[in-house]
C-alpha cells in the first residue's frame, strides 16, 4: 500500500468555476473521492496553495512521506526555478500533469521549466491526467523493491 | 453606490520613501484619504501584499465582493502566470495601474503579461493613475445594468 | 480653462463602422460633442489624419497653443520614430490612449514606441480613455502653476 | 470492445538495442504482447515507419478504422507539419507518447509541433506510457457515447 | 561592531543533503557558527525562506536595522522583479551570493536580476562565499563613516 | 460589368526605368491599356502615391466604389500597420500583388504585415501578377450574387 | 499546345473532407475535370503524395516532360531544404500555390522555404489559385519561344 | 560647378530649439548660408519635410537636376523600405547624415536601412556633417568625368 | 579489406547537370569508378536516395555490414532529428561530407543538424571530399582492432 | 598647428592589392603624401598593425601627444571591447573611419562596438574618407580653445 | 607559504586615471602595495597586459608556478574564447575579478564566457575584489593538501 | 614539389597535455614528423601562436610563399573577423581544421566565422584532420597548372 500526495497550485482551487470550457466542471471536492475510488488501499492526500513557496515546502516535505508526488504547478510552471529546484533536490518521484493542452494555448505556456526534472509529464487529458499520473507511480513502485 | 478594492502588490507599502524621483513622496497611507474623499459614496478598500499568491487569493476573492479591482501587481506585472490566470477566472473587471512609465524604463519592465486579460490598463499617470480607475470602473458599472 | 486637442491617426475617421467589436459603434462626430460636454469651460479640438507626416505637423504645432495633447496614433504607435521624435521635441504634455486592448491582439500591437516618451499612456477603456486622458491633463495642469 | 493503433516513428524499431540507457532494453516485439495482455477484449494494432510520409498515411487510414491512435512519432515530432495537419484532418482522438524525457535531453526537442492538435499528450513513462494513453483511450471512449 | 543579515532563498534549508555534489555537503547549522567565528564582535543574523515576498520584507526590515545583508535568492534570482525593487528601494548595501557556479548550469541560471543593483555579486566560492561578502560589507562600513 | 482599382504605391511610377532587371522595362503608363485590354467590359482605374496615408484614403474610398482593389504596397508591405488596418475596415476584397519574388530578395522583404488580411497574396510574376488579380476578382465577383 | 503537372503534397488528397472552413468542399477528383476545361488542348497531369522525397523526384522528372509546375507542398513548404533544392536543380518554372491565406494562420506557416526559388508565389486564392497558376505559366511559355 | 540639394526629414526643422544637448542651438536658417559660403560657386538647396512619401519624391526628381544629394531622413532612417528604393532606384549619389551619434542613443537607432543603398554615411559630426558631405560630393563629381 | 557505403541523399542523383558551378561537372555514375579505383582492395557501396526514411533505413542496415558509412544527407542535414537519432543508434563511424561550402551559402545552411553525432565531418572540398572520408576511414579502422 | 594619427588595424596593410574592387587599387604608402599635402602645417602620423592589443595602446599613447585619432579598426570593429574601452578612457576625439560601406556588406559588419564611443563615424567614401576625418578633427579643434 | 599572481587585461594600467566614477582613482602601482600588505608572507606577483594572446599565455605558465590566479581579462572578458580555453587547460584555480558591476552597466558586458570555467567569479566590489580573490585562494589552498 | 605551413592558434601548444580526453595525448612536437612522413618530398613548415594578430601576418606572409595554408584558429574561430579578411584578402588555398568535432561541445563553438571564405573546413578527425587537409591540397594544387 503506497501513499501519493497531489499538489495543486495556484488557481486550482476554482476548478469546477473557472473557465470550464478549458478545465471542465467538476471541482476538486467533487473529483478527489472519484480518484480515491479508483485506487483502494493507497492513500491519496491532496494540497493546493497558490503560493509559490508552499508548493517548494510541500515538494521537500513529501521526501520521506510519500511514494510519489502528482504536481500541477499551476502558472508556475512555466517560471519558477525554485520549484524545479526543490523536485531535482528530493528522490521521490514527481509526475506534472495539466488538465489543458498547454500546447494549443497562449506560447508562453509553452514551455515548462518544471518538466526535465520530473519522472514523467501529461497534459491535455483532463482530469483523468490525475488518475494517469498515480497509475503509473503505483507501477513504478512495484519496479523499484 | 459601488464597491471597489486597491490592490498593491510588492514594494508598494514603500511609497513616499523609496525612488521618490519615479514614485512620488506620498505614502498609500496619506493617499488613501484623498483617493477616496474624490468618490463620495462608493466604498474603497485597499490591501498591499508582497505576495504573489496573496494576489491571486485576493482576485479570487473579489468575484461576488466587489464591483471593481484596480491592480498594480509591481514586479509581477511582467512574469506572473498566475496573477493572470486568476484574473482571467474571475468576471469582475480588474484594471491595471502602472504609477510610473514603464516603457521608460529598464527593457524587462516593457512588457505585461497581465495587461490583455484585464478591462484596460494605465501607466505613468503617478498616483492619480488610481483615482482615474476607479473614475472608469464606476462608469463602466453605470453602463452595465 | 485650458486648451486640449486630440489627435486621432490612420483609419480612426471610420470609428463606429470600422470592426465595431473592437472599436465601438460610436462614429467620432458623435463622440466629440459628448466629449466636450464633460469639460464645460474648456475648449477640446480634434483633428484626425492619416498621414504620419501631418501627426508629426501636429505635434510640433501644439507647442505654444494647448496645455496638453491626447493622441491616438493608430497603426503608427508601433513603429514611427518620427512621432516619437516630435513627442520628445515639444515640452506640451502628451497622453497616448487606444480603444482597443492591444495586449489581447496580434503581437505586433504590443510594443509602443511613443509610450516612453509620454506624460502617461492609457489603453482597452474604449472611448472612455479619451476623457480619462484630458480629466488628467486638467489635474495635472492644476499642479502645475 | 475497441480498436486501437500504436503508431511508431523513425528508429523505433531500434527499440531494446537502441541507447538502452534513454530507451530501455526491451524490444517493440517483446513489449507489444505485454501491452496487449494489459486490455483484454481490445484490438491494440502496431505500425512502425521511417518514412514522414507513411506516418501521415497511416493517420488518414486511422479514419473509420480506429476508436484511437497512440502516435511515438520520433525525430519527426519537432519538425513535421505534414503530420500535423494529418492529425488536424482526422476525427479520431490521437495521443502523444514519448518514451525519454524530452525536456531533458537536448535543446531541438524541448518543442513539439503535434501535440497542440493531440488529446493529451505525455512523456518520460518510459514504455509504460504506451498503456497510460491507452488506458486514457479507452475510458474516453466510453465517456462519449 | 557591526550587525548583519545572511538571507537565504528557496531550497537553501536543504544545504548538505541537496545535491551535494554542487553544493557541498555542510548544512546551513552545521555553517553558521563556523561564519560567526570567524568574525568576532560582529552580530550575524540569518534568515531562510522560500517565500518570495517573505525576501522582499525582509529586505525592507533590513532598512535601519543592519549594516549589510548577504543575499543568497536561490532560483529567485533569474526572474524576480519583486527582490530586484526592494534592493533598490533600501540603502543597504547587498551583496549577491551564489555557492554554485551559475555560468557552469543550464542557461537559465546564467542571467541575475539583481545583480545589477547589488553592492557586489559573487559565486562559485561554495561557502566561502558568505564570508567573503561579509568580510566585505565590513571593510566597506570602515570605509563609509 | 465590374469597376476595379489597382493602388500602387511608393516608386512604382519609376516602372520601366527604376532597376528594369528586377521590374522590367514597361513604364505604368505603357502597361495600362494592355491591362484594361484582357478585361473589355470591365473598368479598372489606377491611382499611384508615395503617401502611406493616401493608400491608406485610397482604401477607404474603395469601398462601395469599387468591387475589388489590387494593391501593391511597395515598401509598405513590410511595415504598414495603417495599411493593414485600412484593408480589414473594408469589405472589398484586396488582393496583394508583388511584381518581383520578395523571398529571393533582401530578408527585410520576407514578411508582409498586409497579406493576412487580404483576399489573396501573389509575387514574382512581373506585371502579369495585375492581371492575374483583377482576373481572380472577377471569378470572385461573379460567384458572390 | 503544352503539357503542365500540378504537384499536390500531404494531406492534399484529403481535399473536401479535411477542414473544409480552410480548404473547401471541393474534392480533387471533383475539381481536376473543372480546371482541365478551364485549358482546353493543354494537358494538365496531376500527382498527389504524402511523401517528401518522392516530390523531389517527381520535380526532378518534370524536367524535359512538362512546360511548367504548379507545386502545392502542403507542410513541407516550411522546412523542406530537398524540395527546394528540386526546384533549383531543375529548368521548369515552377509556381508555389497554396489554397488557404497562410499569412493569417499559425505562425509556423508564415514563411517558405520554396518560394525563393519559384516563379512565383500565390496564396489565399482557393482552389482558384491552380487555374491562375496554370494560366500564368501559358502565358510565359507564349513569351519563351 | 555644381548642384545639390539636402533633404532633411523629420523634425528638423525644429533644429536649434529641439533637444539641443542632442542636436545644437543652430537652426536650419542659420546654418544653410553658413554652409553655403563654404562652397562659393555651387548651388546648394534645401528641403524639410515631415512626410515620409515627399522624401521618396524629392529623391526621385533629384535625378538629372542635381548632382548629388544629402539626406538626413531622421526617425525614416531605421524603418522606411520606400526611401531606400527610392534611393537604389536614382544614379545620383546621395549621402546620409546624421547630426548626433545614433549608436549612443537607443538601440532602435543603432541600424539604418538607408545606409547600404548610400554612396557613403557618416554620424555624429554634428551640423559639421552636412559640410562633410558636400565637400565630398565635389571631389567625387570632380573624379567622375 | 573494409566495407563502406556511401550514402547521398536527395538531390545528389542530379551531379554532373545541376547547378554545376556549385556542385561540379561529374555525375557519380562518373565518379564512383574513380573513388574506388583509389582504394583497392576496399569494397564501396553507394546508394543514393531522396527519401529521408530510406536514409534512416541504410544508416540502420551498416550496423554489422560496414566498417564504415559516408553520409552526404543533402538537404536533410539542416531539419532531420530522425537521421541524427539513427546516426546515434548504431556504432559504425559515420563521416559527414558536403560538397559545397555550406557557410558562403544561404543562411539556413549554415547549420548541421548531424555532424554533432558524427565521427567527423568535412565540406567545401567538392567530390574528393568523399576520398577523404573514406581514406579516414580506413586509417580509423586501421587504429582500432 | 596641430598633430594627427592615424591607426589602421588589421589587413589595412594590404591596401592596393586586397580586394581592390571594395577597397580600391592605392596603397598607404601612396595614399598618405597625399592626404598630407591636403594639410600643410599640420602633422598626420600613422601607425598600421594587426595586433588588436597594440591599437588599444596606441589609443592610450594619443592621449597628449596628438590633438585627434582617425580610426579604422578593420575586423576589430564588430567585436572589440578592448578597443572601446581605451577610446572611451582617454578625452583626444577619435573618429571612426571605414573605407567600404558596411551595411552592403556581410550582416556581421553591420554593427559597431566603436562607434558609440567616437566623436564621430563615417564610412563608404573609400580613402576620401580619411582626408573627411581629419577635416572635422581640424575644425574641432579650432572651435575648442 | 603561496605564490599568486594577478592579471589584468587591457586598459586596466590606466587604473586611477581612467573614468574613476566607474573604477576608482587609485593606480595600480599605488594598489599593489596595499594588496600585498594584506597577505604577509605570500607571494603576489603582477602582469598587466593589452594583448588577448599574451593573456592566454601567462595563463599556461602559471601551471607550476602559481598556486592561484586572480584574472581580470577587461573587454576580453565578453568574447574570448581563446582565454577561456586557457583556463580550461590549466589545473591551477583562477578566480575572475571585475572592478565595476559589469551588470548596471552596457548590455554586451552582461555575460562572461570565462566565468563558466573559473573557480569562482566576483564583480562590483572595486578594488577590494582582488583581496577578496586572493583570501579566497589562500583557504582554498589550505584545504587543498 | 609543393610547400604548406600548418598555422596553430591559441592553445595549440598544448597539444598533449591539454584537456587529451578531447585533444588526444599527442604533442604537436611529436606529430609533426609523422604528419611530414606521409608527404615525401614536399615541405610542411608549422607555426604555432596565442596571438590574434600573428595569425592574421602569417596568413599574409603565406601569399608567394606557400603552395596551401592549413588553420586550426582555436579560440578565434568563432569571433575573428581579422582573420577572416586575412584569408579572403590571399588567393592560397585555406583549409580549415578543427582537432575535436565542435558540434558536439558548447554552443558558441558550433559557428564559424572562417570556415565560409576557406578552400575547405573539416572538424572532428582528430590529428588525422592536417593529414587530410595537405593530402586534399596537393590534390588540388596537381589540378591547378
Amino acid at each position: 500500500m503506497a501513499r501519493f500526495v497531489v499538489l495543486n497550485g495556484p488557481n486550482l482551487n476554482l476548478l469546477g468555476t473557472r473557465e470550464p470550457a478549458i478545465y471542465g466542471g467538476l471541482s476538486l471536492e467533487e473529483y478527489l473521492p472519484e480518484l480515491r475510488s479508483a485506487f483502494p488501499g493507497h492513500t491519496i492526500d491532496q494540497v493546493q496553495t497558490n503560493l509559490e513557496g508552499e508548493l517548494v515546502e510541500q515538494l521537500q516535505a513529501a521526501e520521506g512521506t510519500y511514494d510519489g508526488v502528482v504536481l500541477n504547478a499551476g502558472g508556475f510552471t512555466h517560471s519558477s526555478v525554485a520549484i524545479r529546484d526543490a523536485i531535482a533536490a528530493i528522490t521521490v518521484p514527481v509526475v506534472e500533469v495539466h488538465i489543458s493542452n498547454l500546447l494549443s494555448r497562449e506560447t508562453f505556456r509553452h514551455t515548462s521549466l518544471l518538466g526535465g526534472v520530473c519522472a514523467g509529464s501529461l497534459m491535455g487529458f483532463g482530469l483523468d491526467g490525475y488518475r494517469m499520473a498515480i497509475d503509473h507511480l503505483i507501477r513504478r513502485a512495484a519496479r523499484t523493491p
